[in-house]
């Protein structure tokens, strides 16, 4: 889909005669252009004009079908009577600076962004290929010694070694008691054995963003160990196996943690199930047990559960799976077997 | 300065019962605790409290003088009446949530940020200190053919060798025209012999944010090149020569900028002087025309003058400095003479 049918979409899905669109990363969405200053009108007719400074404005000019307007402020340069704006964007402070009566929306865009087109989905697909191959490259450079964040590190080089624009996130290498800690950040803690090593990682790859989580034990892992990386695994595998356009976000979660649940450990699974991934690392929609809503086609989502022994340790499990009509496409390939080093 | 001084500075400069911290950044400076769900109440008395989610509750237990609230939505969790917001981080959408009808205050945190403590200028220095060693360990290796791409991740992989924990940004290598571009992200591009290439790049160490640009030539320079470079050089001396504690924030500008005007570019520089740095890349104060106030003491800053010839190319030179009672300290050591290579 190109930017300009990104945008009549958009257009053809207001209520209100114009959206001023301020959230960088849907500014990238429906135009191409990413900048930290840039705002776009979109109008119900389907034109648009993009307003942004000296930095980005010669990259702008040269985007198909927009009028560029040269200015630093870039939201006021675009205001109209009757435009509304993103509420779930723009700040308070801002929102009265610009005269604090504008209509207000929410959501709208990245409403319009969960179901990705086939570039798209390319994109994700080559970031999680890229993601696998740095996993298999460095697991066998984990040894006793390495700290976390060395590990951390090797990850990140190789992704963008292997042509990630840059990791898609901060590495987390959680080792021993630190995997009890969801999103730990890697410390100069030497792994040892008997340590379980929870690494989550992705790359970047023009603009999308793959997401996984593997854990893997170092020297032969105590039956604890085991039990927990097996429940992990089943329950991983009942959610991705929930994971079809139609279902809803509660159900898929449900299918995993149920499972986790009957085993006792409830209170150790304290987040939602998954997330959908592209431009942004966490975006619609969201898998947990409050949540609404039901998954499309081609809506890119993890699945992630873990179990987190306080004091203990933990697992976590996580793929990058994109939904089809004849069920899911998994994009990270890396295997789940509990890899013994 | 510990993290309970920093909460009892915000306190003491309260006119409201309690501020509810929810920028990030913020949260951070003022507690340790990286976290994308955390809120912090600090109320006038010094006491404070921070509410985040399972994810990082554990973390935010081991920090001193805090009480711990385990809470998804963060924020709802700490509101009490009177409880003034951040206006400047929260969104509309959220302001409205929580009732829309509080109090908001604006950019106190980030001012009482501006002036750093030792330890966060030893962080910065460092961090610097990693800008120029990458630097130096790189620019033998660029040599026609190379893509701007590549050279991007030759300067960010030898940060993160050196110890970086990763880059402050996403570094820009723009070569021949694409320097006129001062915000061009780096292609495909081979650079070429008689190209000049902006490299503008830097470290991030312990959450400090490193800021470096420096254009050098591919193959000896035209005259014109030569020329744009000394002009561009001698402005960026002219600009770090006015900072000092007292300075204007215009006048530290004008310094660099009259100097381009008088040599018929103004127009060639289109963006401020520069920038404070420090848990993030860009914050207060800024160095402008219509920049208002006066630098303090032990202020990090930037002073980064350009010039930027649409379809032929620019210069820019950029240092990290800190202000210092006699005069600006350099953070950014790396020569300024022009490179040929």
């Amino acid at each position: 889909m190109t930017y300009v049918e990104r945008r009549l979409r958009l257009a053809s899905s207001l209520d209100l005669p114009a959206l001023l669109v301020t959230r960088a990363v849907n500014v990238r969405y429906l135009t191409g252009l990413s900048s930290s200053n840039a705002a776009l009108l979109v109008r119900q007719d389907g034109t648009a004009a993009l307003a942004t400074d000296s930095r980005y404005v010669q990259t702008a000019r040269d985007l198909p079908g927009l009028d560029v307007i040269e200015a630093r402020d870039a939201a006021a340069a675009l205001l109209a009577p009757g435009v509304a704006v993103e509420g779930h964007d723009m700040t308070v402070a801002e929102y009265r600076r610009l005269g604090g009566d504008l209509p207000v929306v929410t959501g709208k865009v990245e409403k319009l962004r969960t179901v990705k087109d086939e570039t798209e989905i390319d994109a994700l697909r080559r970031a999680c290929a890229l993601t696998d191959e740095a996993f298999a490259q460095i697991v066998g450079r984990i040894v006793p010694g390495r700290t976390e964040r060395e590990i951390a590190r090797m990850l990140e080089s190789q992704m963008v070694e292997l042509g990630a624009d840059k990791p898609a996130f901060d590495t987390i290498v959680a080792a021993g008691p630190n995997g009890a800690i969801p999103h730990h950040t890697p410390g100069d803690r030497p792994v040892e054995r008997g340590d379980l090593i929870t690494m989550d990682f992705g790359a970047l790859y023009r603009g999308y963003h793959a997401d996984m989580t593997r854990t893997i034990a170092l020297g032969e892992p105590a039956a604890w160990q085991r039990e927990v990386y097996e429940l992990v695994s089943s329950a991983q595998r009942a959610g991705r196996e929930a994971v079809r356009a139609g279902a809803t976000a509660h159900d898929i979660d449900a299918a995993a943690r149920d499972l986790i649940g009957q085993a006792g450990h409830a209170e150790h699974f304290g987040h939602g199930l998954g997330h959908g991934v592209g431009l942004e690392i966490h975006e619609l929609p969201f898998l947990g047990p409050d949540r609404t809503g039901r998954l499309k086609d081609r809506v890119p989502i993890t699945v992630e559960p873990g179990v987190y022994l306080p004091g203990r340790g933990g697992v976590r499990i996580e793929d990058t799976l994109v939904t089809r009509a004849d069920g899911p496409e998994l994009l990270t390939l890396s295997t789940k077997e509990l890899l013994v080093r």
